[in-house]
């Protein structure tokens, strides 16, 4: 607990842009996020007052930034899984637990434990040669490969279109599985929160909009989505948030194909396909991340407006305005969009903020997103 | 500009609760707010990474604290007018300026100059000594006496109900002004904010509730107010801002009289009867405040429900539930309720939060900010 204030201190390990929103709705609590952070200029770091700075693969940085906070939690799945274990070994309130926290670290151990419990799950394979690609191929190609760990944004999948391919990315060492290409309508993610009391709140389920294995964009709720199929994934998610342990956020990314649905991703923290939350549900993500992990009861999760598009403001080429610039424009064109910029300094192809439109209208909430992002990717 | 980042500095002298709400507006902007607090446990100071300690009645502190920021302003009207033109005397972009923030600053300037621009005021007059109070009254008790600097949330303003009780005031040496006590039906606010360029935003005008002089809720928009009279109040705002040349916010607080409307009070500044703009309106009074005082085009201000009801959290009697036992039970009461919490002790009467409700029914909303007020302030 914080003396200055009466309210508790919750830590959340690593720097990035999920930690420096998480600050800002710990404020509301009458909080103040602790952030471990690699550098003092990360995103963060930048605007949060209680910054540690230390590695994540440091056990003795973890243990002293555990140091009197109520909880420990993640802004990533990178710290290993036995720094976790020897935390709650010595009675760190850390969560999601690392019970849980491997179905999202080990995407093997994901799938494995997932078939299991019966959830819907594309036909897949361990690997550990070559040939196992080969003859889960059994001749169709493309098949695709997935690095275990620490894959995201597009990075650690591969498509493999021959015998040869396959060969070349074992190679290298990296530890995989392989799956089939699912022939999917389009990809679907279903956002719930469970608290250690064992509460579970769940939003809508949005569409996730990948292009070049990158979300760009996010539509809540899913357009044209049925009822039946909504209340199916969301159902799925919260049986899987109870199985696993969940406590914090689980985002469970969906295929959907013809037949139904099947997961593809799992996630245990506020997730890219959650950031809509902020101004577009009444409670945001990062709000409710934090209540879960205190065990406060879940914040209610209703859409604020009938349509909400997020969409992701990635670097663009450098030179030409500068994002400030660019800022001004974007407010002059469109003075209800709602940005928000994670501090970093543009690269091409990172995601540097993300833009959120509400209206009645999905078609033209979308396209306002969508030009918004652009004006900051590019200017004019 | 912050070379980390590419975005603008901006600073804010006074590290009250509205420095802390508009530093969580700013990181939304890629900015991190610069804080100029008294004591490094002040409310803004707990939270923001930029924090510079020091007196806002040292022009040294504030030279040093202005030095590379794009623009400065206040969370309070306690820095000396002095102090703010030699700022500007050296350079320094200062929103509101002191031509403007003198009225906010000094009610007898302000009720001098409202008069001049042909505003709506109550009947007053300046006094230097317990006649002129006497003289002013007619014999007609009570008339209202404010202290011309420094008073709020009912602080420096009296009823004197005889020429003894005036002539006691004024032996204090209070600066004072007099003013008939007005026969009013309701309070209202009329907030705008206004940028260098000179585009002015009005948010919907709103009812005040007040009890011992302190702002308890606020109502948004204000119920039953006909579209005419809005306007009316709207548009005072507009020329006022324009008038005074004010950047930034501007909170016009207004009675409304049988008659029509009178200006009670003004501020430059995030105003409390602003504060549920934060959810209730497409772009929060802090963010606009920051965009003003950048010149960035002003945001949208128009509600995000059909009621809006901010409640503010006093400080109960000690002992008791502690706040984040409060915290818990509020959240299983009412999991749609909007809590903001400023870190700061409880102490009786001192203002340590707020609460807002959204919805369709302003009798319902109303009813639920107020139990959910209660609950915080006095647990059960």
């Amino acid at each position: 607990m914080d003396t200055r204030t009466g309210l508790p201190v919750v830590g959340m390990v690593g720097g990035g842009q999920l930690a420096r929103m998480t600050h800002q709705a710990a404020i509301s609590l009458g909080q103040s996020l602790r952030v471990l952070s690699v550098s003092p200029d990360d995103s963060a770091a930048l605007v949060a007052a209680d910054v540690r700075i230390g590695a994540h693969t440091d056990l003795a940085a973890l243990r002293e930034f555990a140091k009197g906070c109520e909880a420990v939690t993640f802004d990533h799945e990178h710290v290993p899984t036995a720094h976790i274990e020897a935390l709650e070994a010595e009675g760190v309130k850390i969560f999601p637990g690392s019970a849980a926290l491997m179905f999202a670290q080990d995407k093997g151990l994901m799938r494995t434990r997932l078939a299991a419990l019966g959830a819907p799950v594309p036909r897949w394979s361990a690997v550990s040669s070559s040939s196992d690609i080969s003859d889960f191929s059994g001749g169709t190609w493309p098949v695709v490969a997935k690095a275990t760990r620490g894959g995201y944004d597009g990075r650690g999948v591969w498509m493999l279109s021959s015998p040869e391919e396959a060969a070349e990315l074992v190679a290298t060492g990296t530890p995989l599985i392989v799956e089939e290409e699912v022939p999917l309508r389009r990809e679907l993610a279903a956002l719930v929160a469970r608290s250690p009391f064992g509460q579970v709140a769940a939003y809508p389920v949005v569409e996730t909009v990948q292009k070049d294995g990158i979300c760009v964009e996010v539509l809540a709720p899913a357009p044209g989505l049925s009822e039946s199929r909504a209340l199916e994934a969301q159902q799925l998610a919260i049986d899987l948030a109870n199985a696993l342990g969940v406590v914090g956020l689980l985002a469970v990314e969906l295929f959907e194909t013809e037949d139904g649905i099947v997961v593809n991703e799992l996630a245990m923290r506020p997730h890219n396909s959650g950031h809509w939350t902020i101004e577009g549900a009444r409670t945001s993500q990062f709000e409710q991340h934090l209540r879960a992990v205190l065990d406060y009861p879940m914040g209610e999760t209703s859409l604020t407006a009938p349509a909400v598009v997020m969409a992701n403001v990635l670097g663009g080429e450098p030179g030409g305005m500068s994002i400030d610039e660019r800022l001004h424009h974007l407010f002059a064109e469109d003075p209800g969009a709602r940005v928000h910029l994670y501090g970093k300094l543009v690269r091409p192809g990172r995601k540097i903020g993300h833009v959120t439109v509400l209206g009645d209208d999905m078609t033209s909430v979308r396209a306002r997103a969508a030009r918004a992002a652009q004006w900051l990717q590019e200017g004019r």
